[in-house]
């Protein structure tokens, strides 16, 4: 953006940031591949420099280099399928918590695999960087879902940012709206279609699939976890709403509270008889509240077309803001990938950059 | 929020803004009342108190009070038909310009008549505020489409806040969002559904009334300008296009720049004709960015019902981004009043307040 160029000429001070990630999967390595593309745009627009010290994986081992990874030679390695050890300097290390605390680094970038049922092992990262004074960007729910209050306080009193924009709809500013936009206002409906899993099943039963051959379908385009009870139950989208009730209506839910039916069950004729009455059955999450008290639920909800969450196919997700000031907005993201998700954490990363935490 | 409220507790530090306001109509006045509305939330979530010094209107005169006006009587009289120069301390005042001027205020707050042929008066009435060292909103699109260069810099030299929030769908983020979110990214192509009246008249058109009927509604529900042709020959979208591709583009467009078409002639006929075929004729306003140029159109358009943007309805408007890290962002607001504009100037305040200009 224009303005910010001009800030940048202005101001004149080139910073440069120290990264470790955490996960060097589709995400992960999407993130390496954004970085690499935005270096320019990053030191020209934002005087904002940055050297990978460490990477993290879950299968591939880690590497650590004070001086900075080749992140090439690591994408090369990983998409190989080699670990990473070859290219780690110092001592060899016992697990992530151990990476945390040794590598070198001012913000942490984590976008490891999640338990949704549990939080684990992301929130225990989150602890171990924000209680080391490192800013720490997260594309993962858990923490959030699970331990809002707890990391934000933490970060504050370290002084350091606690950003998770990619947790909900991807590099979408859903989060972001509520920190920079959503200012003064009571939100007193949040409503979302925000998995993808099952919003591409319902597409797919509506065209007349089984329920099985929607599934398969998912699982075919990548969208559907190992588990797919995860997304189906309901799991993925309660831990989503969670983070928005928590983070925007300032509520203290955990995904356990949210009152959650899946849809598992529905039939390809029953979602065909409701799109030819002039409605589409979502899985919409919701979280209202009442006389100060938040409370969330998942469950599938035939809605009017007029409705604009029923206009989200496939894997585009969106959600409504309720407040006492904007009667309805509506925010809908379209055509998501994993370079989409690794977008909200380098904004996240810009935003802790020019101090948008405090 | 939350986070909000913590941050508070920790820094502690109260500040007061003087507010001066140009234009008392309808959004001047929702203001007002969202101002006293707000004053418990302000004071306790952003350590932010204000006073209004003084109050400039086209028609009932200008009020100054350094120790602050009663803004309740402000209202009153206004609303009674009595000038505002019985509250008015000091000696009389020629002008507006001389308001500015005169005025001991930190913060000008601008809801003022445009003609948007020529984006004045507001155009030299940000000149002078900023030039003035006074932070400025503005709900007013003129001084953004005809001189947002000049103006920003200007408020750069003076290390004053220049925000406009309410200049394009009224309360609705999306100038925070190129801000604050668009981070690092090349916007590709921007389109809309921007103007309230427009968009009336054809589905007023699509349920079978006729152009003169379905003008002559839109001015029952108050949305159509005095000389609706403003609204039906597309200048009010084409002033708005221009706004978002100048400051989220970094164009340097003015309204005259855009390739124009309004939707005068489309018949109830040919607008049915449309959505039997599946579609929906709206007055689309578009830029696009090829080889580094922008280049800006507004016309009647035929869009499939799977696009958001045909979707919106009435007075709801619509906007898509298009980037090369987010394939498809869309921002949709309902149900829109003057509280709505006058919202998205509060949230300017309290961002300028809070430094998000620097």
């Amino acid at each position: 953006m224009l303005n910010e160029v001009l800030f940048r000429l202005e101001k004149g001070i080139t910073v440069r940031i120290d990264i470790a990630m955490l996960g060097y999967g589709k995400v992960g390595r999407a993130l390496a591949r954004l970085l690499l593309r935005k270096v320019d745009v990053l030191r020209d627009q934002y005087d904002l420099t940055f050297r990978v010290t460490g990477i993290a994986t879950r299968s591939r081992g880690c590497a650590i280099n004070p001086a900075g990874l080749d992140l090439d030679a690591t994408l090369a390695a990983v998409e190989a399928g080699d670990p990473l050890d070859g290219l780690h300097q110092g001592d060899p290390l016992d697990d992530t918590i151990a990476f945390i605390k040794t590598c070198p680094a001012d913000l942490i970038m984590e976008a490891t695999w999640l338990n949704p049922r549990t939080g684990q092992p992301a929130t225990d990262y989150a602890r171990a960087a924000l209680g080391a004074g490192r800013h720490f960007v997260t594309a993962n729910k858990g923490p959030v879902a699970f331990a809002y209050r707890e990391l934000s306080a933490l970060a504050r009193q370290n002084g350091v940012g606690f950003f998770f924009e990619s947790t909900v709809m991807d590099g979408a500013p859903v989060l972001g709206i509520g920190r920079e936009a959503l200012l003064a206002t009571t939100v007193r409906r949040i409503r979302g279609v925000l998995n993808s899993t099952t919003n591409y099943v319902l597409t797919r039963l509506e065209e007349g699939a089984s329920f099985d051959e929607a599934v398969a379908g998912a699982r075919e385009i990548g969208v559907v976890e190992a588990d797919p009870s995860t997304d189906l139950e309901g799991w993925d989208a309660a831990v989503k709403i969670v983070v928005l009730a928590n983070v925007i209506m300032g509520a203290d839910l955990r995904p356990g509270d949210v009152d959650r039916t899946g849809i598992t069950g529905i039939t390809s004729a029953e979602a065909r008889a409701v799109l030819q009455a002039g409605e589409r059955i979502k899985l919409v999450c919701e979280a209202v509240c009442t006389e100060g008290a938040v409370r969330a639920s998942v469950r599938p909800v035939r809605l009017p077309l007029s409705d604009p969450l029923s206009q989200v196919s496939q894997t585009s997700s969106a959600v409504t803001f309720e407040t006492d000031t904007l009667h309805h907005l509506t925010m809908i993201e379209g055509n998501t990938d994993p370079t989409t998700t690794a977008y909200g954490m380098l904004v996240d990363m810009i935003n802790i950059a020019r101090g948008r935490y405090t």
